[in-house]
């Protein structure tokens, strides 16, 4: 029976691993490092890996290396993007910059990949193959936060756009975690594809989940500095279709947030619930998530365990 | 005959393969990464690579992957280091966060790591046991660096803790850069240590040297702002014996140089000359590069290449 007691022992199981990570190196290293890992993150990343491994008859000894290697991956881009996005709360603790610095924030987050690629070098099979997935979602997260910046400086940005960019940015990553889960496994070519791409579509609907949590949920929920995207005029799924429906009004709106957050976003979530765009998103996650699902029915792999992960993803904000 | 042409040969082969690796991708990536890969440098590391695979009977088709794997990860590490390091020029070209950002600069380096992951893929043999070198190497340069920076922060430093943090971030890499070399000939495990621990040396050298450099070359012979070194009150292995043998005085001359670089730096020249500290960092170069080359010769491998190696090393300032 897949429950929330499950979720919570794999947590744990990775909490406790992730904090065997890093204990000799220099201080200014293993500090702020043990200080990311120890973050109150929910561990969805791994969870997944090791979801999609038993799914495919693997086992968690022999895909545990992956699973800590994707979640530390996926906290190294979370130091860099947030000097880079100037965020200065991270789960409800300061960022690694604003707690240290920016030169121990870059340095820290280098010194992760490099335990996380020891990470995969670690598992006890399919070496090789799971390297060459994890180069690959390397460059892809790379190449999605690039894109994610181009866009704060571009006017317009029109859906398909945001939609790849965020697929790079965040869905890559998340199919990542499923594919290493299934390499890890033994699985099939097909197999490992299909996971991979549930995972894809479940990191897009994560992403578009995010932007409307982001507007119509209070700081305190999401655990990070809101005032800052909205402040830098970020395209979102919700922002990119406001714009294109009533440019005029939402640029107002977000010209009021700079004086008066509070008020700004008010008008803002006022905007995005008169012009259909909250529904709408709402409509689109659960429309991908059943695509995600769907996907994994249909190559008759067991879908209990990932049913229940895209149900923690589509319940998220609750 | 190893001349200079051949080392001509070997840079131009490295400069064109290296203006090959990412075309395509995003504007913000693909930039300032095909700036940093065109920069001026001496190829040095990626060349080792390719003279001690070739000492130990492998071929350049074999090698050439992981030479260029080692020249864009410390290209990488220049790019990030910059940052830290506030340095403003590089071969004399501005350095990426001057040039665009701090951002851009931070994602463009993460973005560099996965092209010289890449690159370790795409080696014909022995891609498990090079990656686990590269990552070793790639550990122990953000480890050095890290030390580098504590120790900007401590009043004194050991010759010791001083050596150590060198090796770890000059010497492993360019002890990495031999290792890969021999890992891709096929050389035994002896052969591999040999060479890497000959590389090391090399760096600890070549380190020194830059340290020599640092005070006493001008700053367009470095192609880098020396500057900022200076200033920061970064401890080299000539400054910390100063700091042993006349701390009121070097500790005077810095300051002066906080006002005046030009007055201040003759000041620190006069001091390091005139306490034999100069000479003795000459020597000591001298004695780490006889130390390497004999390394290789008690291992019966072939030296030519490795001497020509160090004496590039050794003339680099003139």
């Amino acid at each position: 029976m897949i429950n929330n007691n499950l979720i919570t022992k794999y947590r744990s199981e990775i909490n406790n691993q992730l904090l065997k990570v890093y204990s000799n190196g220099p201080n200014s290293l293993v500090q702020p490092i043990n200080y990311v890992l120890s973050g109150k993150g929910k561990r969805l990343r791994p969870i997944l890996t090791l979801f999609t491994s038993e799914s495919l008859g693997g086992s968690i000894p022999n895909s545990i290396s992956a699973a800590l290697a994707v979640e530390i991956l996926h906290n190294f881009t979370l130091v860099h993007d947030d000097i880079m996005d100037e965020d200065s709360l991270r789960h409800g603790k300061p960022t690694v910059h604003k707690k240290w610095d920016i030169g121990t924030a870059i340095l820290s987050g280098d010194a992760m990949l490099s335990l996380a690629l020891r990470m995969i070098q670690k598992s006890p099979k399919y070496k090789n193959k799971l390297m060459q997935s994890f180069i690959n979602g390397l460059q892809a997260v790379c190449e999605g936060q690039a894109l994610d910046k181009e866009f704060e400086a571009e006017n317009k940005v029109s859906q398909a756009d945001y939609i790849k960019m965020i697929d790079l940015k965040t869905g890559f990553l998340i199919g990542l975690s499923a594919e290493l889960g299934a390499i890890s496994a033994g699985a099939t070519k097909n197999e490992i594809m299909c996971v991979r791409d549930y995972g894809r579509l479940i990191g897009r609907a994560f992403q578009i989940q995010d932007d409307l949590l982001e507007i119509f949920s209070d700081s305190n929920n999401m655990g990070k500095s809101l005032e800052s995207d909205l402040i830098l005029g970020k395209k979102t799924y919700l922002m990119i279709q406001a714009k294109e429906i009533n440019p005029s009004e939402i640029a107002k709106a977000l010209d009021l947030s700079k004086y008066n957050y509070s008020l700004g976003l008010k008008k803002v979530r006022k905007i995005m619930t008169d012009l259909g765009i909250r529904q709408k998103a709402e409509q689109e996650i659960k429309f991908i998530i059943d695509e995600a699902n769907t996907l994994i029915t249909k190559h008759n792999i067991c879908i209990d365990k990932f049913s229940f992960f895209s149900n923690l993803i589509n319940n998220r904000g609750n």
